[in-house]
């Protein structure tokens, strides 16, 4: 058989079941070779960022690898924003990547560029097939490395020659590395330093530490040891609601941040990084947590963040009940004006139990958070990368891979901008996600960090944080892509429409509109 | 002053006068830097690919540089598909990119990234400020390398703490590097070959060679020789039209170029290099022109192409006139079904004199081009890289430098999707370019190379090219995005609507349905 056939066969035999895609000539025998291997499902994006966001989603939820199909390197390159979320959430996401034959990238056609370079700054592993018979085996190493620990990005490049030629399929798949086990001496002084007096101990947990086992067994250490609990500020995939232990989570705002790791003499980092603020600023330090706080490294992200907390639980002889679960709470439906808050209240008030909640709400955020906190059990993704525009993709995948998850979308209206193609899809595979664009029209982070200058108003600068000349009209903007599409100016219209679009079974944008006049 | 002002003094000294941005928190002071030098104008796209393509657009029609600026990594990710396009083009063009603090960077921050590396794939040129003092120099080099012979990609980085420090402008702009002289061996072969007969010469022009007097040139010397007069595929900017030398532009399709050089010996190649086709093909050959022919290089995209035709011209004693002017010829207003002809029709028949048309149109490109060839002189401007989604940015920025000229942007349904936020910057900036979407609700040309492939029909793969289910809605697209839109079915209403947008002083969009039920 071809090798695009011996590929796909390879990858469907590992577990591949889908394949989000933009493809283009260079990729033609793989799109031809979807046909004979029908368990790999393609899913098509208008727009690359929307095809990498997507399987970042997809992967996020199944905790398995999804692949990409991309167009040679402004393909890829389209696709690089949301590359960069996906590695800074640790999901194990295999990008293949058509290239020009062999024999044709020295002939410098139009489309050439270097894949490799492009690909490794948001890649994990970047690799190459070898030749025709070996592209099979080339795309089992792949997903091997993305599949590395707890996930990584893994990119290959195909040149189209491989493709064309002949092979066989590879059935045996490559070990991947395992979870990386805690150091036994960091493991001793994290013990150390939980019996020695909790109240100035402090376990910030992320990405790999956020399963609600993982959470239960960090709020037993809680209970018997009087630590802090906290929770990295974009967290990949996090589990919450009532009933479910709730770190605090580091605030966004360097100086509320800095606040709440105050007095920490030992900082315990498992599954995160020591926290810096997000950008820096002159004259302030970039890290949050006190300077002469001792840091104790549990592992980062490919941190076998389960069997430390085990580990953690065993050796201090923890209570067998975890502190700091969350009670059921929902606030009552708002009314009035349409603000930040009001969202947030009918979403807490609403939520379907077991819903996915993807965040990019940015400055509309934290008070979603907040009131959704004693909502029914659910998980939390977070833009992880910095990189706005994850949002909309981001349901896609995670709707594929929960079928029957209600997925609740709150974006902002700038970011959501970037990759706004992400509706078509919603459309096309009749995914029923209801998406809450918060239209604030304004990048109003941007606004706040103007402000936070000084010296002036700088209307010229300012300007480029205006997005209402003219406004966008989301409404329209979600029907061109063939979803349905409401706009609410107060807090009653919103609650009806989010009550009415929950139970829709089809896709649905509300524009909720708290622009000021 | 800061030394974010001082960049953008220095900058404006030296020409800059637009400023393509979608910024954020790490470019702050040069957001705020705009409000101390009004010379420079800012223009915002909210998607970093409506950016560069802007700057493309500008700069191809002032042949002068644009500027933009750029958020961190992915920030410039998004633009890289552009910038490759406009590398492709030779178009004199400088990124501004901002990163993290230079102390910040080793925090590992979620938005932390290598900006070089991801740059330096699709720019001719990067570097970085090496500090604040020595911001504006770095920016005059940047600068100076995006002038080096007819232009280049040049990507300077800029730490935020760099921005934030103090300097001062620079007023001497370091030189560029000129245009590239003929290699005298090289201009030698091509006269003896000229002179050797004419018809199995032929002389393919490119970028540099596609202004009015070049071509100009170009015909006197194919008046004198016989020689065959070529055009690149996908010219950056080329002036056509009545009383224009009209070269033959070489076929997309590898089996027509191939027809088009069939017999050459000699292939004189200037501003172009020895044509490949845009993709291979199993057990076909990638270059175009007959394998045996003799190549005379008489310079690439740095060449000094005016000059090189002036020797030309001089050392052969060409005649006073040249041969293959384009006669005046307008086709009649069509009727009917919409098709690619009819659309192409219309246009020739109301295109106004000095327009200036983008040439996305894909499938429907060669009917537009073969259709306009004697409407009045116009510059056309093409998809130089292959990478789809340049065409409605290249408008907004050609129009910016432009403005009393007709813009017209014929653009494909598929590749239109990728950048459709520059419809936004048109309503913003009040730019009355007139989209034509030619809505054929697939992308067309992949399913002509799936055929193609041969073997069957490739249901599944072919659904990957289907944009009809559900139907992208350009009109609601269009009017989300704050532009005046309106849809045509059949030739007449097409042709109306068209002579309407022409008119109407505004942006404004016309959805072309060319799909078959």
């Amino acid at each position: 058989m071809n090798a695009a056939r011996a590929l796909l066969a390879t990858l469907a035999d590992a577990g591949i079941d889908t394949l989000f895609a933009n493809p283009g000539t260079s990729e033609m025998h793989l799109v031809a070779a979807l046909d004979s291997v029908p368990q790999v499902r393609p899913v098509l994006g208008l727009f690359e960022g929307v095809v990498t966001g997507a399987a970042d989603g997809y992967a996020r939820m199944q905790r398995r690898p999804a692949a990409t199909l991309l167009h040679l390197g402004p393909g890829l390159a389209n696709g690089l924003a949301n590359l960069h979320n996906a590695r800074r959430a640790a999901t194990p996401l295999l990008n293949i990547v058509g290239d020009h034959a062999t024999a044709h990238v020295g002939l410098n056609a139009p489309l050439t560029a270097d894949i490799e370079a492009l690909a490794r700054p948001m890649s994990d592993w970047v690799g190459a097939s070898p030749d025709a018979a070996g592209l099979p085996r080339a795309g089992a190493l792949a997903l091997a490395r993305a599949r590395d620990a707890n996930g990584g990005v893994a990119t290959l490049r195909v040149p189209a020659d491989h493709a064309w030629g002949d092979a066989e399929p590879v059935r045996h798949a490559p070990p991947s590395r395992p979870r990386v086990p805690v150091d036994a001496d960091a493991l001793h002084a994290a013990v150390t330093a939980l019996r020695g007096g909790g109240e100035h101990t402090a376990l910030l947990l992320g990405g790999p530490a956020l399963d609600e086992a993982s959470l239960t067994m960090a709020g037993r250490v809680a209970a018997t040891t009087g630590c802090r609990l906290l929770l990295e500020t974009f967290p990949p995939r996090l589990r919450r609601g009532a009933g479910v232990v709730m770190p605090r989570r580091l605030a966004y705002r360097v100086d509320a941040a800095r606040a709440q790791l105050d007095g920490t003499r030992h900082l315990l980092l498992l599954g995160a990084a020591d926290p810096a603020s997000l950008f820096a600023y002159p004259g302030q330090p970039g890290r949050m947590a006190p300077a002469d706080a001792s840091r104790i490294d549990l592992g980062g992200r490919d941190a076998a963040a389960h069997q430390t907390l085990e580990a953690l639980v065993d050796a201090l002889g923890c209570a067998r009940e975890p502190t700091g679960t969350a009670s059921a709470l929902r606030p009552p439906a708002p009314s009035g004006a349409l603000t930040a808050d009001a969202v947030a209240a009918s979403v807490a008030h609403l939520l379907p139990p077991e819903a996915i909640v993807v965040d990019e709400a940015t400055t509309a955020g934290a008070a979603l958070y907040k009131a959704t906190a004693g909502a029914p059990p659910h998980d939390w993704l977070a833009l992880t990368g910095g990189s706005i525009g994850q949002g909309l993709p981001l349901a896609v995948g995670a709707q594929l891979a929960g079928p029957d998850r209600p997925v609740l979308c709150v974006h902002g209206d700038g970011g959501a901008m970037y990759t706004l193609q992400a509706l078509w899809t919603l459309a096309r595979e009749r995914l029923p996600v209801v998406v809450v664009i918060v239209s604030n029209r304004r990048y109003a982070i941007l606004d706040m960090e103007l402000d936070a200058l000084g010296g002036g108003g700088y209307p010229c600068g300012r300007a480029l944080f205006d997005l209402s000349r003219p406004a966008l009209d989301w409404v329209q903007l979600a029907r061109g892509h063939g979803v349905a599409a409401v706009r609410a100016d107060d807090a009653d219209g919103f609650h009806a429409a989010l009550a009415r679009a929950l139970s829709a079974g089809e896709p649905t944008l509300i524009e909720a509109v708290t622009a000021r006049g």
